[in-house]
């Protein structure tokens, strides 16, 4: 820990140079400082990717996260240790200290996660420790040589660790094997490790009685959009939640209440460029996991949800999971300082059948931001209904005077397709603008002939907004009603600084996309415009504009 | 067809107030009419969307092109027809007269294709038509109560065509039954169709001896992205081209010399917004289509490739196809007139091995673009070789008081990568720049740290660029080296007027894009510039301007 300390003081020091090193692209001051988001969990310097380790401690009633983390400096490089914080709420973060660091400086403690040895299996516990902060982590210890998984454990409920003295517990002579997701398989009684082997799109399935012996089961492999390489699978039990639409409940009353899925990130490679998250819905027998089709799903339709992992130990075993909120291709440039990169909130995630189109039924993941409002101050809220958007109606909400970046935005929205003539441009927009500039905002919302959601946020006066040609500004997701009876529609967004998550339609679709305005130039109002009349009806509408309470 | 002249002439008439009714998004005037494709086949006016129909006459030497046509309106709208090119070289097109109409003014002859029915299985024939020009038609005769499979047969070589007195062939009473593929498989001796039972994410596969009864034999179903719906399978035998690289030709030489390929289009729903085709490599039997394995694969990165169809009855059984170049996200709204959309460039398309990283060989469909230079003049031709590129030096080469707007480049570059140090953004970036306005620009080029390949089309006065929200500005593409021991990289690009068609590494990866600049603002000048110096050789640098010959 001398060795961390040391650095971590030198890059206090440094903090400020280092900021002005960068390349020349992003804005030479640190003039972004101030838009750290509020409610997404950004580390305090330094460089953050991966979320690892998440779990619930129930003990204490401590959420627990870990993170890929160089406190050396805000691009990523080695020595990379595991960060950590602590939430009560899943909403505030409290930084705590670093908790597992790598035995030299060209060396990395790499992505991992972990469980609690109730039952000590382990056999690192004795009965001082009690059963329910029994705290067993994995994670990849990366060196030039090679990749093998490594076991720590805790004998503090997660603050410190002590590496495992017959480490490594996995090692097959790979540069190319990493990401241990270790969870218990109630239905085998045992544990079950799945990690990638990146570069062969392996996702290698193990199973143990004693965390550090593990046995090979089955390899789920070329599976989805497989890039470049296969990056930190999870494998998750998620309950199938029955819709509240009755039609999707008739036809078969003795289908399971669960299903597995397999999540599976992928760098470079993806579709809009750069990272993403995919996932596969199956069965797991504790061997083998099967997928029910040869479907390629989308975990998030925005840029910048990589990585993502689920909480172990939770309550009701509701699956809880964070993704690292940026983007291999720009991740490392964007403008941000002393710190690059945030998590997007937590979700959770529940199955449940939809209609993609007019004939089809599909199994799909939703999810639903968790939120603890009781932390939060509503400082200003608009709550309207029953409003008809015109063209020439330019419909403003604003709250400039109090703007802090923090805003929620809550739609349901009617379209009334009968007006509409071939060459219209059919959108409804939503214009999210700075409170000092309005010059800088999002434009997101709906248009009908293509028919998707849409945002662009590339109206920015930050120069690496439009100068990385990786920052893309426009992306869209297909949007289908939420009620094809009323022709209705709902968006739930929520925009933090310089990241917006929209959930469309109760969740069945997200997109989590960063965005970057001039320092301080928070969002201060919304415009409410529609191409045409005659089309939209906003019949719910509801805009809160939040704070953190102190 | 008395109806369709007089719905054409009241289109002449008409074509300058419809293009400016565009809704407001599109400029007013019709000011980008200048910039027409020149070896990208488009319509002389009205709306195109998928082609149809492909084939190869070798009585006449003659490539004929079908495409989704409304000659009365620049966006999509029914009476639908199929409209009608000649080819003597797939580089340069004839317009011929509409080869098929609806029956009434509220159908369409939604797409299809064609085959020659050389043995007469058909009984359409006598002996009077020469076997190589017994050309059967298919397509869907949609209604707003059905859509079901017809059959038409013409007697002129493919120019006029009667329909079967016995439509529909098929019929199941569905209103999302769509796009008949027919081709004649050797193996069985029967002939096959593949066709979309499009929101039950469906392609049946079906065979017949006399093109007229057809006996479903399997569904190939839930396979990569569904999106909302399928549209336009096409299934075809793809040789296996033995790679240059000795690495990947070691290990198999029982391997076959060919596998089948699924073409499948979706819309909306692509990760990329909008529409996009993917496939699937595996093995037919005549019954069923057995992928390989469970990836995901993109025809095309860019946003403009759809509905991709291959010709039937091509010299040596080449696989030749080609694509509608748009996106039905913003298709009906681009600023061109009297006409909107252009086909992409006719492909030639093989197997081929490669390494998609260290470990991994894939198969991957790699395509060529197929251009007669023998109908092209090469107005003006630069070539360099071994020239440094550094961020302070900006090397331009200027061609622009001979603009036509056409103009291919052929770069080999190396990177040298042992002075990158962690905080660069270490691009390579080629300006395309218009010739009287040099704001407007494309830039593309990769950068190392990604790594990927990268265009911005962004760069442009045109209001539709900006304004569009489905326009995406960039996008980017996984892009490693063509030989990892030079660590060399190859792009061929090519822009024709509005569109850029990206060919990486002879075609392991293709990006095809529209671009729009201000009418008549052609590209006259490429600037190449890279981030920081001492890391970008261009081994070899080659720029054409062409023009059609007259």
């Amino acid at each position: 820990m001398q060795l961390i300390f040391g650095l971590l003081t030198a890059f206090l020091a440094a903090t400020t140079a280092v900021a002005r090193k960068n390349s020349g692209k992003t804005p030479a001051s640190n003039d972004t400082s101030l838009n750290r988001p509020l409610i997404h969990f950004t580390p305090e310097k330094g460089w953050m990717n991966d979320p690892n380790g998440l779990f619930y401690d129930n003990v204490t009633d401590l959420w627990h996260m870990y993170y890929q983390f160089n406190p050396n400096d805000t691009v990523w490089g080695q020595p990379l240790y595991w960060g950590h914080a602590t939430s009560k709420n899943l909403t505030t973060w409290t930084h705590e200290n670093i908790a597992i660091g790598p035995d030299s400086d060209d060396a990395g403690v790499f992505s991992g996660s972990i469980v609690i040895d109730y039952n000590n299996t382990s056999n690192f516990f004795n009965s001082s420790i009690n059963p329910g902060q029994r705290v067993v982590a994995f994670y990849t210890y990366n060196t030039a040589e090679s990749q093998t998984q490594y076991v720590a454990y805790s004998l503090d409920g997660g603050y410190t660790f002590t590496k495992y003295s017959g480490n490594p517990v996995l090692n097959l002579n790979s540069t190319q094997f990493r990401d241990p997701k270790v969870f218990w398989h109630d239905e085998t009684e045992k544990w079950i490790m799945v990690l990638a082997l990146s570069q062969e799109y392996k996702v290698q399935i193990y199973s143990s009685e004693n965390l550090k012996e593990w046995e090979l089961q089955s390899n789920f492999s070329h599976h989805g959009i497989l890039g470049y390489q296969y990056e930190c699978p999870g494998l998750s039990k998620i309950p199938i939640v029955k819709s509240s639409d009755s039609s999707l409940n008739s036809s078969n009353s003795t289908s399971p209440d669960y299903k597995w899925v397999m999540f599976l990130s992928i760098n470079p490679g993806a579709p809009q460029g750069g990272s993403f998250t995919q996932y596969f819905i199956g069965d797991f027998d504790g061997k083998n996991f099967t997928a029910d089709d040869h479907q390629t799903r989308f975990l998030d339709f925005g840029k910048d949800y990589y990585a993502f992992q689920a909480f172990d130990n939770t309550p009701n075993n509701d699956v809880l999971g964070v993704a690292w909120a940026s983007n291999w291709e720009y991740g490392g440039f964007v403008p941000t300082s002393p710190w690059r990169s945030s998590m997007s909130l937590i979700r959770n995630f529940t199955l449940q059948e939809y209609h993609p189109n007019g004939e089809a039924t599909e199994l799909n993941l939703f999810s639903q931001p968790v939120i603890d409002h009781d932390v939060l101050n509503a400082n200003h809220t608009i709550h309207k209904g029953n409003l008809t958007i015109g063209s020439g109606k330019n419909v403003t909400f604003d709250f400039h005077n109090s703007a802090t970046g923090l805003v929620e935005l809550n739609v349901t929205f009617k379209v009334n397709t009968s007006s509409i003539r071939p060459h219209d441009f059919v959108d409804l927009s939503f214009y999210l603008r700075g409170a000092s500039d309005p010059h800088e905002y999002l434009r997101l919302g709906y248009e009908n002939t293509a028919p998707a959601f849409f945002l662009d946020r590339g109206n920015s006066k930050v120069n690496f907004v439009s100068s990385n040609p990786f920052y893309t500004d426009k992306t869209s997701v297909n949007f289908l009603p939420y009620s094809t009876e009323l022709n209705t529609y709902k968006i739930y967004a929520i925009a933090d600084r310089n990241i917006l998550e929209v959930y469309l339609n109760d969740g069945l679709a997200v997109s989590t996309n960063t965005f970057f305005f001039t320092e301080g130039n928070h969002i201060g109002s919304i415009d409410v415009i529609a191409g045409i009349d005659g089309v939209y009806e906003l019949v719910d509408f509801e805009v809160k504009q939040l704070s953190v309470k102190q």
